[in-house]
């Protein structure tokens, strides 16, 4: 049953296990203490952090093991901006971080604090020159992710790195999905990542904060962790990340070729095997074991639910499989289609078969999804003469309903008539401009709906 | 190889080791997913908190589980507090918390709020009376253990919980050294524990918050644990925390009754063979696994060392043996000994051999420790005449050392005479008055030495 999420929670690699197995024994007294046992789970945690420090490519000194990525974000955000409090109180952020960071954000923006998000191409990378220029006045601290979570553009973490040292602002780099493939890059500042994520197990995230970098901890702090991440640590756990992030990385070169060449199939075949289907996210510059499209007139959830009947888990960053029911903010972002969106992430070791059978299985799946909901075939040719414009209520229609139903009715308009879409579905503002483009029809615009909603025009071209 | 410090961390349960590998293999995937690995997962974690709360004595959806019990603690205080910010800013905890409630309060504190210490008596236990009357205007959340961490002195925590609810204030108990042995009595608000004291894994602590408490969670959170502790589950350790303290609970009334009954062994016998011995702790309302002894003349470090190298693991509360060279907050609130303080705190299926074996052996470790210190036997009989009053200079000598001098020379003054100790070290403040309760003289006072330090002025009566 091929499991397809790794960049969720990547199954535990065998070395983890063990490595668990082994200080479940060796590893459950407190580190603090001084006695034999005691001794004996210090020197494990000591030689954790040795080995997890040489992996990120920090001193010791300046790793320190939390609870989980997210606990880690949260404390390399929060830390950082107290520690800059007198340099001002601006965070500069990309739009596409992971929501670990744009939580913290927000907790600094109720605080008082200035958060900006620097934009993302349609790719999902950030522009080094763009980011540089957010950098203003009273900038306490920058955070870009290495590589992006949902779509696997790799962001220029190194050339951003640069312009924040060159102007002393502190990157805060999220590289929970690319440090099992390898250490990030340039001159960060701090590094965030999860162990989960690389085969490790859950309930380890890992902090580095470079020597000279102002950091002052908040909220309560004990003697543990260098005072940056209170309560006891979780040893056994804390030794299977440090260990399975070794093994991973001496796989790394040829685990990434072989699930590269995977997914480099999965981007050709998918939109030659499913029509009206966007690939999203850039093709070269990524991570090796993650694709993502998106599905035209095709709702996420049925979607994700027809592939685990097949036996395939995918996630997705469609709106109707997240109970915020609007799309993913990094589609958002990136001005993509959320409709239909599927992400794979391939965990180590996938086997070709699966994948073919994947792309088996997704046409006729998507086909099926599609006729349930009555897509149209191609739009009618445009008549002569007819209403120059019409009117769409699709008031309280989930995604991808007001899309669908503007599809139904465009071939009713002449060339140069329009379509306008009443929607209160998210997803509609993402959505309906993508279909235009995937589609070559004129995007209007849209505005306040006297019903409610919003109102979205569309003017036929072709 | 005795362990008998229990209360720092228990061995991991067997349960817990069964259940902790059985969901390596079910429970690694995101519980957030819809696909079948999620769906298992959200089962475990689900059955798990079911579990519990049923321990715990509540709802399921008033459960969460955080990354250790420090991390209940502090989101449970700061989201209590936060949710009562209109009532006012008043905090009051008992003396003798755990040190996580304690820096929870001093961030409250920090940040202007008031945080009220209720004392002890002499056997740790806070009054209920006197605790009722601290819940004065204004006081937005009450803390108050269980049991003892150090001690093991029960708390009064259903006559407390009255009290507040009497007045319309949350109680949270930290529950960490009682719960394996039985829920919390009484209508407390808030619950904090720790699976790693029960014999559950590292990695995974309690936060039960009653329905109808005022709660808002600080610090940036996510959708998981209900917006209560941010950061992908930690779900195999959830899992086996959750099924090894079912577990503990069914074997907790025998396993009690062999503690208790090996605990008062050590609480009679070590008088006996020690001399200068002060047992402290209620000897009746206590936790039945734990016991705490001070040795006059005895350096805790030591003492810690030469228990070790008979192999025996206890921990102390000795101020030499902490990286901050002041004694226990919890001995210092009791008024007890804090030099030579050593804590036993056995472990489920302790063996009476090992109990037996450590009576032998404690006497000449402590013996030996003592004749290497040079301490005095009985004090000479007092002189008919001689200078009235003699001055010990122990400035810059660490415990147990400005005792040690105060006993050589007390000898030297007659009956009526003074001996003044001038000393820096802080457990010098605690520890002479208590020799002098100990020996029978009279502790006259204490005030600032003109050469640095305190001087701490004591008068033969015998």
């Amino acid at each position: 049953m091929p499991y397809f999420d790794a960049a969720s929670a990547a199954p535990l690699h065998p070395v983890a296990r063990q490595a668990l197995l082994a200080s479940l024994d060796e590893g459950w007294a407190d580190p603090a203490r001084l006695y034999r046992e005691g001794r004996r789970a210090r020197l494990l945690l000591d030689a954790a952090r040795e080995a997890a420090a040489e992996a990120v490519g920090c001193r010791a000194d300046e790793l320190v093991f939390t609870p989980s990525g997210t606990r880690a974000v949260h404390a390399g955000v929060s830390g950082a901006l107290a520690g800059r409090r007198r340099v001002g109180n601006r965070l500069v952020v990309s739009a596409v971080e992971h929501s670990s960071v744009l939580h913290a954000g927000e907790v600094h923006a109720a605080a008082g604090g200035t958060v900006a998000e620097v934009p993302v191409d349609r790719s999902g990378a950030v522009d080094a020159g763009a980011f540089a220029a957010a950098l203003g006045e009273g900038t306490a601290l920058a955070c870009l992710q290495s590589a992006n979570h949902e779509v696997g553009t790799e962001q220029p973490v190194a050339e951003v790195a640069e312009a924040c040292r060159g102007v002393g602002v502190p990157l805060l780099v999220d590289a929970a999905q690319s440090l099992g493939w390898g250490p990030v890059e340039g001159g960060w500042s701090l590094l965030a990542a999860s162990a989960h994520k690389w085969g490790g197990p859950a309930g380890v995230g890992l902090l580095a904060v470079r020597k000279g970098v102002r950091f002052a901890p908040q909220g309560p702090s004990d003697e543990r962790e260098s005072g940056r991440a209170p309560g006891f640590e979780n040893l056994p756990a804390i030794v299977a990340a440090a260990a399975s992030l070794r093994a991973v990385r001496a796989e790394a070169a040829a685990e990434g070729a072989q699930l590269r060449a995977l997914v480099d199939r999965i981007r050709a075949r998918v939109p030659e095997l499913v029509p009206d289907v966007e690939v999203v996210g850039d093709p070269v510059r990524r991570l090796p074991h993650l694709v993502t499209f998106s599905c035209l007139y095709v709702d996420g959830e049925t979607l994700l639910h027809e592939l685990d009947r097949e036996g395939f888990s995918v996630s997705s960053g469609s709106s109707c499989t997240s109970s915020t029911l609007t799309p993913s903010h990094v589609l958002r972002a990136m001005g993509v289609l959320s409709e239909g969106n599927v992400r794979v992430s391939l965990p180590a070791g996938t086997a070709e078969e699966d994948v073919d059978r994947f792309l088996d299985v997704l046409p006729g799946v998507v086909a099926g999804v599609r006729e349930r909901l009555g897509v149209p075939a191609a739009p009618a040719a445009a008549p002569a003469a007819g209403p120059g414009s019409l009117v769409v209520d699709a008031l309280g229609r989930r995604c991808p309903i007001p899309v669908i139903e503007l599809a139904k009715v465009i071939g009713d308009v002449p060339v140069g008539g329009t379509v306008t879409v009443l929607a209160d579905d998210e997803a509609a503002r993402l959505d309906i401009p993508a279909w235009c483009a995937m589609r070559g029809q004129e995007y209007v615009g849209e505005e306040d709906a006297p019903e409610g909603g919003r109102a979205y025009v569309v003017r036929r071209t072709s």
